[in-house]
């Protein structure tokens, strides 16, 4: 038992040294996270009960794995990390993977599930978007422009929530005008909560079974709260046909604070 | 078989000994259970069958895991138990967890799950909720507001049912006036079961795929059908488009009741 | 092999005596049969497959222990029990519990569960209901009345299927003159099929996901079919949300029946 | 390994012999098959993976099994078996079982399941229906009678499709008359492809979730797709609420053959 | 370990060498990848957990197995394979199949699942169709024809995407001629992806629970998101009662590729 205490620390600390080489080269990252026709997946494991019939040691080997993986392939793709656990059912954690081709998030993927801790994981959800200029911000009326381009509070936001969504073939239907007057409705009422949610859209249409997938962080869960809220009063909501199914719920984390939750 | 029967009993009252402690003190729980701007959490779980394969002693050690968890949490979150087994299927047990933050509500559950007890469950569903002021009441008619604030019959209150509705399209399309009116005629059918059933309300756009929980208690639990009739026959409830799915059945049991059930 | 042999019949004469003494007094049993005000509990239960790993003699002993415990409960509960297997998928028994309060059910079946027996079985679906007065009868002409009254043909009713029911919110928008007008004739299509086959009413609003459980006992199952076929034909059927999802069909099996297919 | 060998050999050999015992009295066998009244089910299994970990020659015990308890039962139940592995996805394979009480049924197929091959099988799905005299048929045109009775092709039909349907509840508000129309013009989309597949008609309404067990068999699956498509484009199709979910595709296929499939 | 390390190298050279051996003759398998008249199924699978307990030798021998059965069976089916692991949840591969017989493909995959490698996968979804003659081009303009006959850019086409898809009643109650130019303005949104996006329809009515399977190459994604995003925008989306679930999102593989990787 002391023996597996020094081993476990020892490879917590070359754990947590490790982990400062994680991210990508920080100017590529910013690309991929702000720039149109770059691929989003969300991909939410949960893990099987067998893992923990690991001994403590063949976790913590098996942890260390993964680490080494994501440095590895850090220069392909953007992981950010997210803890499920706790308020998600069915989901322990959730990758967001950006890359400028989806074969590269699939080699990450499916290296991840290659390792000694990817195969205790089951992939639960998994959703795909594409990042694209923004299709009706041109034609707003200038003020609502400047005000989309406030930055949102500074400081911490804790919490992210991935809601997809499919439209109605009513909606698709319509002309570009009558969505343009739906989305400036849509714009105006989430205006005033943009301050505290910072927001994100990918386009899914064909990539999964959805035609968007909404990203969210906030500090203010209140506040999002109140931003869906009124989402939802406004015309345009009338035109989707699946809203979640799944909502997922977390907690922007460092991998090593999420890897550490499985491997102690 | 003896050793082993001494150590259960030993346990068992330190297990006892430790209950005693659990609640959060006393003002800061009845501020969570009553303000706005908390949010509650449903969080229903169920046992897998390897739990059963352990020793008896290491399934008592195991419990005794969680009690302690609990105690250590307990000046942030206030966590209400329910035996759900027996009456819900796919699920053992139920806790409410009421917190400012649900961060506070995550890493008491990712705790809980990560003990040697948390191990062997799983979360069948997850419901999360912010309370917040009543949207309705103040255009109430004055008779209806004093109704409403007549407390519920004294005594024990046995059950719990928790429903999570799904409003449609149309409903939050209506203007406040519209919704108001058809509240007033909801609110109208359940004045007279109030008395025997205990209700609270928690709004969970985006934090989940629903938009309302409601909550209630009940030792009637004949006039809690009659009052889900009652409502069932006014004009809002076309507007639900979910309603259950699940309907979480239980009753209120502490802790160490639950606990002990999959100890012994 | 052979003393296991005999330790298995001496276990299962144990059995078929204890068996007697199952039935709650005849009076008692009657009364939570027959009257309104009543909960009335559908428990469909599967057995895993683990179960079938353990030696013969400990599925006898943990059958016998299933035994001792309804016995000690047949106070406090009418326990019916239906073989589904071979008829019902996902489901090898069920046991329709009828109680004057849903703790007692609960008492039982946390036990039942809380046994050898039951740590292998998987809930795969409660259904609550209660027993209430006839809603509409008493508007109706007194030559239906007296049809309904007419007891239902002597002898052995082996089938027993379960429907539960949701109805949409226009059924319950109906004013009840025109719910009792299409009840009227809902009836008068079932009154052909009732010498045939006994029916009962459980009212689940609030307590599950349904409205209503209709439970059937027949011995001919062309006329259950008959009597269903009929009913889908009258206006009334049109407010039928959800019609079976699950449909539950077995046969009334005594208790030892079920479980020595379990304990061979 | 040799030995093993052997055995299997020997036991196959005695499963081979005993398979020419199977079928029931010939005349028998037609009535159940032909006339209406009698009972059809539908039985998917799935074999779980455990199976595979028994040693080879207890699969073939487990099988030879099966095979004694088949021929045991056959004057009471025809049984065609048909392979799914392959086809239909969840299934392995699938029994049809016509008898003259559903009582018959069950007690084959909890024997089945109670046997050492049994206990590793999931019951993926059980549809119930009754044959009954054509409903329609009597009032259509004599050349369309005439048309029906032609047989269709002799020699093999190899395939096997099972399409469960439940009708809206507008079909079954609709007159005789107006029915009968409906299905005439029907009967007249489906006259082209009856040479090339057969078809039988099963009336499940109450005994589980559907309406109608609709079941097919030819050896050219390009004219049952083409029959489906022409049967999709009259009137009638517009009042199938479900169909298929699931839609079963297999072989018609010897007991034998796919039972030696799992024994090797 | 070092001789596990050999004997591992050289089973995987004996792989590699067999893989050589593997497509079916050139003019047989341009044929049915060409012509009317062929099944194509669309088999999806997932490796269960357990396989991972397998020692690495095993793997590989398991693997080998899977190899040989294919060859032997490459006179029959052409078999394409698919990395769907890291893009598709529940699913790590999948064949697409095409033989003239559909007793063909189910030898081939039952023969599969009959090999060491098979007992680990789980058919998480199979969809079967039939390739028919265009039933709108005929009736379309000269100048359509002529864009559609243009060869799709030369090159690799990594991804592939699978959808299916259901219509609705109206769709086929609409004549021929109304279809024709439904499907006219559906083909001209298309026209300006073809270049990118190589399409391909299988009829499944009857088949499966769909009515068409369409199934897309691309080397550009975003293409093919804006192919969907343009076929969401006709009439004819209208009359998708049910389009993707499941939607299949795989990189084209090699199938030494894919099994290496449950190899090692």
């Amino acid at each position: 038992m002391k023996v597996w205490t020094v081993v476990k620390t020892v490879l917590m600390v070359v754990l947590l040294i490790a982990g400062t080489a994680w991210p990508a080269r920080a100017a590529d990252r910013d690309k991929l996270l702000t720039e149109p026709g770059v691929y989003g997946t969300f991909a939410a494991f949960q893990m099987d009960h067998d893992w923990w019939d690991l001994t403590g040691e063949a976790r913590v080997i098996a942890v260390s794995e993964v680490k080494g993986l994501i440095e590895q392939l850090s220069n392909k793709v953007v992981i950010e990390s997210y803890l499920l656990r706790g308020l998600s059912d069915h989901a322990d954690f959730m990758f967001r993977v950006h890359a400028r081709a989806l074969a590269d998030t699939q080699q990450f993927l499916t290296s991840l599930l290659g390792t000694r801790f990817g195969r205790h994981l089951v992939a639960t959800s998994y959703l795909h978007g594409l990042t694209k200029k923004a299709a009706y911000v041109p034609g707003f009326p200038d003020q609502m422009k400047m005000d989309l381009k406030a930055p949102s509070e500074a400081g911490t936001k804790s919490y992210a929530i991935v809601i997809p969504i499919r439209k109605d073939a009513d909606w698709w239907a319509l002309d570009q005008n009558t969505r343009l007057a739906l989305m400036q409705e849509h714009t105006q009422a989430a205006l005033p909560y943009l301050n505290a949610v910072k927001r994100k859209l990918y386009h899914s249409s064909g990539l999964d079974d959805f035609d968007f997938i909404t990203y969210f962080e906030t500090e203010k869960l209140d506040e999002f709260h109140g931003l869906i809220r009124a989402l939802e009063q406004v015309k345009e909501y009338r035109h989707n046909r699946r809203f979640g199914h799944p909502t997922l719920v977390g907690t922007v984390r460092p991998l090593d604070e999420i890897l550490e939750l499985f491997a102690r």
